[in-house]
Parts: structure tokens; C-alpha cells; sequence
């Protein structure tokens, strides 16, 4: 491998400390499980070391390859596609039963499937979704410590910089990740510490508050989005039903909660592009009406938008809610980086699909029909997507119909 | 990576699609599962366009990587050695049980753990042994199609020729392992057709012998291998429980079948040195009594032998006993390849452990406990061993005590 040839090696190292210490704050005797490209290998390698050092017991990695993701969609018959690995995801929920940790790494051209047929990626992803089940559930209820960190793989960054060289492009993506991942500081975890406390501020806040819903206000959207009864803020570290608090994206610059998903009304537009397993959506303008999407628009990717939609019947329905000010550093970098885990950071978003059941008060007690109760969504899709620029402005109303400046021109109303 | 660039392309894609289309046989709607060290991604990916081509539904590799290994031998706390991802193999023994083939590329440095704790190596392979159980009788037992096929790694290379440069090793360990899989010829699906005949007709002679037993005799060789009840010698192309007629290994020069655990008496000593799991275990002396072996000594990884005879109960006893003449094409190409894949290709020899049950007459209806009684063994290890050389003969012993001439001097007595 060469690849890492053009990535500084010690802010590399840096990432996979942080992911290891801060990320996951992997405990002595967990197993950890990290699944990632076969290119990330580099990265890979250091993490499990520091794995390792701080105690882990066994280090597991699960590679995946776009070659072979394509070679698929290029030779493989018809039903294929209606399949997925259930076996390797049932037996990764039973590793998360076992208290072990989880790695993802991201790094994949984002425009992977770009040329592939939406009918066929729909059927793929709706057979993963399915699939992935035992293994998504336990992660997005925090079942155990998680983490997300990124690789800043050669196809990627050549679609981040189509006007630079190869190898310019990875090393310029690389320092991107740094930058956001706040590994270019002295000392990341100091810093993400700080980080953490500021964003933990936010969160108590707007818990303090209690809004009964949010109303986003701007260039084509006008959005009344009632939050979930119980329904809690959060936003950078995180503690796990195992007891032990993980940052689970890095980056993160968002604080977030569960939105009723029976009591969204109005339209939004999207204010950057989402890529979504291969494929880039673009423009995307909805119709909510007591929650459900009843109309959807895109002017690219709109097929797979729609496949999207039909996954289940809690995809048409919103799972989370978050905001992000139009200053964060992400946004700041003026990169769009066609992947969620960074271009969520630049803007308050919404996601389909599946809420955080960890956003909400008391979690550790609450049964799947009490989160349905409360408003929660459930589906087998969770997808993030942004709305938020500096023309947003939010208010937070309170059940006597009060209202309080949340957002103006996309940033905290109150610094 | 550019590792691929000193093999010859044109010969990879061959040994790629032999591997699927005669070591496999791959059917329509079969899914398959690909283990390969990630440096053989680009013979991965070849074989993955193959199996789409030739009809297979989804296929899933899993990659493992040497540094990952040592990064545990080196970084872990001493209980990560008794456990193994058991969730895992469960996982593919659930694969397999819904009709999944198994490829299995090999091409690791043999001697990756030779500088590792040769007590952290036994409680790692046990511990592995265990937990991959649910694959492994899936694969010995024939449930399914599988084949084994071989990667010319860097690090491998540079031990089977130490006085070449990384890139000379490389391009002829890939030569010596297209000529030993003949995908050197011009047609290697034909050649194996042909070789499967040959190895065929070797079986059908023994079969009808039905011998007791088989006394070997040569240098520090004096060895009685009672044969199970019911044995069946197989060679070449095996008939699956799934239906399916695969080429298991690639290459695969022997002939073999299931000793008797119980009827094994005398000494044998290893002609060649075996590699096993990174550790090499030279010049082997073992006595047997009533099956099981009294004594072992090697001069050299003696304490990672007897680690392996301390697995379980039938560590100490035979599995397989397997005949290959001494001009095998293998043996003529004076390697030695610190793999059993192809050094058990060069001599005769006999494997500790685990027995399979496809050398059985009638194996579809066996239990186990009929091949108990059968004198098969049973163990979580299957390890060969070689123990022919152009010194060695062998004598066919009938039940009345009449003797027929099965090898002289290394060569098959009767052509």
C-alpha cells in the first residue's frame, strides 16, 4: 500500500488515538469490531493497536471493497439484489450483546453507484436495511460505545478536489479530516473535551426549554416540526447502556433530538446535496402533512429518493432533528464533502427513518412500544439530511403558544 | 496496490477462474464466501467477477491482514489469547447450512509468529479451533462445495526465496503456483478434467483392495496405519452433500483416506518441515501406541507441537493418511513452500486430528457416532504432516495378512 504515502503519518496516528480514546473510550477487556475499506487498512492498523494499548481483548475487522461492490451490479443476476449478508449482521448484533465496541470507518467514493441502476440499488439497500437489522438496532440504541471517524480514501477525494491530482486531493482530504476531527490541535482529546462541554451547554439549554415543536423558517421552507414527548438534547459525548461514554461521530458539531413523527407539517428544502449509498440527491424539496412525507422532489437522484422513501413505512417520517450554526468549522472549510459525517456538521438537518431511542429522558427504562407512544419513529433507514444556511431562522415554541428565538440567520440566537 | 504488477495478469485470471468454475463449481443461485488476506484483493476481486458471472447470487469476503495479527501479539493483555470471534464462524456455519460455497485463499508469511510466545500461539489456536468449529465440520464434513486456492504474498515469497528481491520472489512464487495449479497450461479446466481421471483411478484400485492396514518403512520410519472401517479413498474431485462436485484443494496431487484413530502403531518422522499458523516445526519424531502418540519431538517448535497435541483428546490421534508419489510435479520442482496446500502435494502423509467423514462408503447416512465406531477421529484441528520421501515403501495388508506392494521407493508400485 502507498496510499498513506501522502497523508501525514502522525496526524494519522493522532486520528486513531482519538478514535480509540475519546471515540469509543474503549474499556480493558471489551472486543471491538471496526469495519472499513480495505484501503483504510493504515488507519486500521494504528487503531487496533491503540486498541490494544488501552486494553481491548480482541480486535475484529470486517473489510469491504468497491470493486466488489460494482462487480456485483455489473456481472451478478437479477435476484441478487434482493439479498444481503443477514448472517454476518445478526452475528455482529450478538458480538454487541457480548459488550463489544464498534469502529466504522467511512471513506468510499461517495458516487460510487452513480452509473448503476436505481431499481437495483433500491432493492440492494432496502435488502441490507433489512439485513443489517441486529446489528444497526444495537448501535442506534446505544446498546454499547460506538464510533465513526474517516479515511480519506483516493476515489473521495478526488470528487472533494476534482481539480487536483490524485495524490494533491487525498492529501488535501486528509487535512480536512484532521482539521475537522480537531487532530491539528496540540492535544485532540483536551481539545474535544472542550468541545464536548460547549455543546453539552446547548443541549441542557434547550432541554431546560422543552419546546413543543420547532418552526424553520426560510427560502422554501416553512417547517413546523413537534418534538417527541420526553424527547431529550444531546449533542458530543454520549453514554452508552453499557455505562461508558463514547463520542460516536468525529466530527460532530450538532446537538440533536427525536421530532414527533406524527406531528411534522409544512415544506423544506434541502440546502446541500445528500449522497446516499452511491448516489448523490440533489435539490431535494418535501411536502410533510402530520408527519409523513406526502410529496418528494429532487432535481438529481430522485428515483432513488423515492426508493428511499418506499423502504418501510417509518421512512417517510422523521426520526431526528438537529442544529448546527452556519459557523461551524465545517461549514467554515466552504468543502462539501459529499458524505453525511461531515456535511451534517455544516447544517441543521433532519433524518428519516429510525430515532434515537437514547433521545429520550430515562432511556435505559423505555420499551420499543413506549418510544412509539411518546412519537418516536421506527424504520430500517436512518438518513440525515440538511436544511440549515445562513438564511434559517428557528423558533422553539412552548406548549402556551410562547415563542423563543432558537436560530437566526443560521446562528445561535443566544451566544 | 501494486503488488499484482509483477504477476502475470493473464495467468491470475485463469487461476481465478478455476478456482470458481472447477475448484468451486459454483451454481446458480449459490451465495460464496471468500477468507483472503487483504494483499490478495486483486485475485479476490477477479474471482468475485467469476462467481457473479457464473451465476452466484451474493458473494462476501473477509479479509484478515498479518499486521493485524501481530499487533495483538505484541499490544494485547494475556486474556485476549483464549478468545476468538466465535460469533463469527457461527455465522458461516449458518452461511453454509443455507447452501453457501467456501473459497479460501491462502498466501500469509508461514513464519508471521516465529519471534511470538509460543504459549500465547497454542492458547490463540485453541482457542480459534474452538470457536470456528461451526465452519470447519461444515467444510470437512462436504456439507458444501469449497476450494482452497493460493496468493503469491510479498512476505511469503521472500521465504520460499530468500536470495531473490522482493519483486523477483513475488513473480516466482506466482509462477510456481500457476504451474503447480496448471493454470499454465492452455486449457486448465481440461488439464484438471484429465488429472481428476488419473487420481480417480488411483482411488478405485484401493477401494477395492480394502486394506487393514498400510506398514510404511524408511529412515526413522517403522508405522502400521490401521484403516478405518468402511474407509474410502478419495483424490481429486469430491461429490458435496449439496450436490455439487468440487475440486476442495488447488493444487492436489494425493490420494486419502480415514486411518483407524485407535489402530496406529509404531514411529514416523517428518521428511519436510511444517508450517503451522506462523510457526515452523521442523524434523518431527513421533511414536504411536494403540493410535495415539506417546511421545513427539521436533527439532525445532517442539513446544508449538506439543501445544497442538494438547488441543483436545484427539489431537494425538490421525485423521487422514494421504499418498503422493515422489515425482509429483510438485516434488519435482524442489520447493519447499512452507504450506501444506502445496508441500502435502510433494510426499505421502498423514494429518493429526479431525477425520473426514467423506472418506467413508455411504458417508450421506453417517452419524457421528457411527464414525466413531468406525474408528474415525475426532478433534478441532486438522494438521498435515509430511512423512514420504523417494526412500519410502509401503505394503498394502490385507485381512488373511497378504501383503501387495502399494509404494517403492516413493513411486506408486504398480504404474
Amino acid at each position: 500500500m502507498t496510499n498513506n504515502f501522502f497523508i501525514d503519518e502522525n496526524k494519522l496516528d493522532k486520528l486513531a488515538a482519538l478514535a480509540v480514546n475519546t471515540g469509543l473510550s474503549i474499556k480493558a477487556g471489551q472486543n471491538l469490531l471496526i469495519t472499513s475499506p480495505v484501503e483504510a487498512l493504515p488507519l486500521v492498523r494504528r487503531i487496533t493497536i491503540h486498541a490494544y494499548k488501552a486494553g481491548a481483548n480482541l480486535v475484529t475487522p470486517l473489510f469491504s471493497d468497491p470493486e466488489l461492490t460494482l462487480a456485483r451490479y455489473e456481472h451478478a443476476q437479477n435476484s441478487s439484489f434482493d439479498l444481503s449478508a443477514d448472517w454476518l449482521y445478526k452475528g455482529m448484533g450478538e458480538a454487541f450483546d457480548k459488550n463489544t465496541a464498534r469502529l466504522a470507518i467511512v471513506g468510499d467514493d461517495p458516487m460510487l453507484l452513480e452509473n448503476q441502476d436505481p431499481e437495483k440499488i433500491g432493492r440492494s439497500n432496502k435488502a441490507l436495511s433489512k439485513a443489517s437489522k441486529p446489528a444497526r438496532e444495537r448501535i442506534t440504541s446505544f446498546k454499547i460505545n460506538w464510533n465513526i471517524v474517516a479515511w480519506p480514501g483516493r476515489a473521495w477525494s478526488a470528487r472533494v478536489f476534482p481539480s487536483l491530482n490524485a495524490d494533491e486531493a487525498q492529501a488535501k482530504l486528509a487535512e480536512a479530516i484532521f482539521s475537522a476531527s480537531r487532530v491539528d490541535t496540540v492535544n485532540p482529546q483536551k481539545a474535544w473535551a472542550e468541545h464536548n462541554s460547549n455543546l453539552l451547554r446547548r443541549s441542557v439549554w434547550l432541554n431546560q426549554q422543552n419546546f413543543e415543536y420547532l418552526q424553520f423558517k426560510g427560502p422554501g421552507t416553512d417547517l413546523r416540526v413537534g418534538l417527541a414527548e420526553n424527547h431529550e438534547w444531546m449533542g458530543g459525548a454520549s453514554k452508552a447502556r453499557n455505562g461508558i461514554t463514547c463520542n460516536p461521530n468525529i466530527p460532530s458539531e450538532e446537538v440533536f433530538t427525536t421530532p414527533h413523527c406524527l406531528k411534522v407539517d409544512g415544506t423544506v428544502q434541502s440546502t446541500k446535496p445528500l449522497s446516499h449509498q452511491g448516489t448523490l440527491i440533489d435539490e431535494i424539496k418535501v411536502t410533510f402533512k402530520e408527519g409523513k412525507i406526502i410529496e418528494a422532489k429532487a432535481t438529481r437522484g430522485e428515483d432513488v429518493l423515492n426508493k428511499v422513501l418506499d423502504t418501510d413505512e417509518g421512512a417517510r417520517r422523521l426520526g431526528e432533528v438537529a442544529l448546527v450554526p452556519d459557523s461551524s468549522p465545517i461549514s467554515k472549510s466552504n468543502l462539501l464533502f459529499y458524505n453525511t459525517l461531515f456535511d451534517e456538521n455544516a447544517a441543521c438537518h433532519i433524518a428519516l427513518g429510525q430515532c434515537y431511542s437514547k433521545c429520550f429522558k430515562d432511556d435505559n427504562k423505555l420499551t420499543d412500544k413506549k418510544i412509539r407512544k411518546f412519537g418516536g419513529n421506527s424504520s430500517n433507514i436512518h438518513i440525515d439530511w440538511m436544511i440549515g444556511s445562513k438564511e434559517i431562522n428557528i423558533d422553539g415554541v412552548n406548549r402556551d403558544k410562547s415563542s423563543t428565538p432558537v436560530f437566526r440567520n443560521g446562528e445561535w440566537a443566544e451566544q
